[in-house]
């Protein structure tokens, strides 16, 4: 690593105004961390907070924590810290759910509200859940609907007068490009359609205005950057012009004018609680609060700076120390044009990964041959970047990942 | 109370069987809790548990404890063990998602599997987001479905030869009363429909027999009688015989044949695992697992028993204490024909649910005019029922519940 020093690195993170963030986090020692665009890391605050949920509010107050604890509105009082982050206005976003369900119901109503129009433009290489429960949706409207697969470059001209909706995610989970919202946006509504953007990769690791690019619908993830823990709920956003405009098909009892009428019929809302299905898992949503509430204190154009040099970094000495064992950038080598990840291909990928977090780096592989690195920049120090690539350089050098115990195939997600 | 006196229900508690397991939950002293229908205790090992999710799993062990802890198969362990509650086999069930949404999905597998057909026979009075969901998936699915409404005593014959599924609550939400699974899962199959049971409230609170009684699907609720906390994850029964043969439409990575190899289109699993959506919420998930572990443990026949005669004296009390009143019966009188709950009608049964729980006794309000008390075999001793009433005498007696502040309506779910 000719032109720098450990201690270059050292002195970077003396400098970053977010350095204090890290202290908020627990993060086992001597462990380099790049996964948390897989699940982010825990918020110390997440402790007593779920003890106190417990203790207190379930095992204290029981049913009456309903009200006297806020959890019937918890989805929307997190709905509108999320609302915070990505450019939306209170009372567009509800944290509920998971992210596939979120998009099944948006998706439904965008195409009630195109209707006539059968075309789905999405990215065929995007993370299938999302393929998946599209493709569940137009088989069970069974209206003749079907998928335009585009990828990267052919997004746009795809978009054309016969498509209903623009189903994009805006960072893409393995090569972590970061598609243009804006002129996506533009585009779909110059031909009449609608866009759902999907945030998973994105929410709380760059800034975002769904607003101030007219977004109609957007769903996200809340245990990648936003630190909500394992499987914490996800979050819609309904832009308030479509609001009670279409219903969505899920329509549990919270979704009701009057949940607490009992009436036997269903009546929609007409707010953004339509979005909504039924009870909620109040233990896991409590929890997601905590990651929302530190994210909040931290300056997101700091959090954007931060997020593309630790990349920079990464792919620099990756390529300078590591280039000659056959790593392939995949991830956009321009920081304006990626999320907060840096993925190389590499066809040992799987064995190069277990190798690593073996040596207590992790990251994660993606079939067929991306080895991916999620940088947070809440708490990933820059010389973990120079640390990280000192241990790839030493398992690469002396054939560590060859081992045959890297082999073995386990499931991560 | 002249036939009894409170020594009688102390000596009642002292031959109780279940006794010891009150010591398992977390209960205020001096409050008597009768709502373990709409939110059940917490078992004490709840708090450790979910420490050690978020401490270790999490804050430790970070990402890979989807596999490490296994956080990917958290769903179908519980599942089994729920299977042998409710008399399913392992390979069944799984616990995920939310009730409305896992009888969304079974519905329209019902529908698939009877295609032709268009009515679905439910009882009006239901807890109405079963409703709510059936009427969102008609709508979705625009094939001209229709829900045949029929209440409790025109069941049998609203099961005719157009029926495509029979999709009931066992023991209903109000009244309590029980339905006769047997009998109307016969008749549906003896008319070529499909049955979907909704276990709710008979989950834990007494034995089921779903293989037994030949039933096609299920779903049920994790935090009312199973004392999995609030919002837990419900659970979903799919008949070894229809697996893999109809899809539901809710179709996420999780429910994918090979959810890791991130293919671009769908393919169904084919097993249990193809109910299931994606990504759950692992920490309320995993505290789930504490209520099961506990129920586990309780014979069913003792805890059956146990209901009924918490039931029997708490009616009986109740009429030869309250009866001038204007206190009315709403459940069947006969134990064998109810779950473990009893409703009174009253005209002001708001304000006196209020007054109730304001001494400590609580129970819930469900519009217009049922009070509900909810007998959780687990934790609710027999001097509980003596000393509910006596308070609910005084409250009578003296008018207490006419004081104003009882009337200001508050939502508890």
């Amino acid at each position: 690593m000719p032109n720098y020093t450990r201690e270059d690195f050292l002195k970077l993170d003396e400098n970053d105004p977010l350095a204090a963030f890290r202290d908020e986090f627990e993060l086992p020692e001597d462990l380099i961390y790049l996964d948390g665009n897989s699940l982010g890391a825990m918020p110390k605050s997440a402790k007593a907070r779920a003890l106190d949920v417990v203790e207190r509010e379930w095992g204290q107050d029981l049913i009456t924590s309903w009200n006297k604890n806020g959890w019937f509105h918890l989805t929307e009082k997190l709905g509108n810290k999320i609302a915070s982050l990505i450019g939306a206005a209170s009372g567009e976003v509800l944290a509920c759910d998971a992210t596939g369900l979120n998009l099944y119901k948006l998706l439904s109503m965008a195409l009630d509200l195109r209707e006539g129009r059968k075309v789905i433009v999405m990215e065929g290489s995007n993370f299938p859940t999302d393929n998946y429960m599209t493709q569940g949706l137009i088989k069970q409207r069974g209206q003749g609907h079907e998928i335009r697969f585009a990828e990267i470059d052919q997004i746009i001209d795809a978009i054309t007068e016969d498509v209903a909706v623009v189903s994009l995610t805006q960072v893409h989970y393995k090569t972590g490009h970061l598609l243009d919202m804006k002129a996506i946006t533009e585009k779909a509504h110059a031909v009449g359609a609608l866009v759902i953007w999907d945030l998973c990769h994105s929410a709380g690791a760059l800034p975002i205005d769904l607003n101030k690019c007219d977004v109609d619908f957007a769903v996200g993830c809340g245990y990648k950057y936003l630190n909500g823990g394992p499987g914490a709920p996800a979050f819609i956003f309904v832009a308030k012009r479509h609001q009670g405009t279409a219903a969505q098909p899920l329509t549990g009892w919270w979704s009701h004018a009057a949940p607490f009428a009992f009436e036997r019929d269903y009546r929609p809302s007409g707010t953004i609680w339509q979005s909504l299905t039924g009870t909620q898992p109040i233990l896991s949503l409590s929890v997601l609060e905590c990651g929302l509430d530190v994210m909040m204190r931290a300056d997101m154009a700091d959090l954007r700076q931060k997020s593309i040099t630790l990349c920079d970094y990464f792919i620099e000495l990756v390529e300078s120390e590591c280039g000659k064992y056959g790593f392939e950038l995949a991830t956009p080598r321009n920081g304006e044009a990626r999320g907060s990840q840096v993925s190389f291909r590499h066809d040992y990928g799987y064995a190069i990964m277990q190798a690593l977090i073996a040596d207590k780096v992790i990251g994660d592989f993606r079939a067929p041959n991306i080895v991916r690195f999620g940088f947070t920049p809440l708490y990933v120090r820059y010389v973990d970047v120079w640390d990280a690539v000192a241990r790839l350089k030493k398992i690469m050098k002396y054939d560590l990942w060859k081992n045959a115990k890297y082999n073995q195939l386990t499931a991560v997600t």
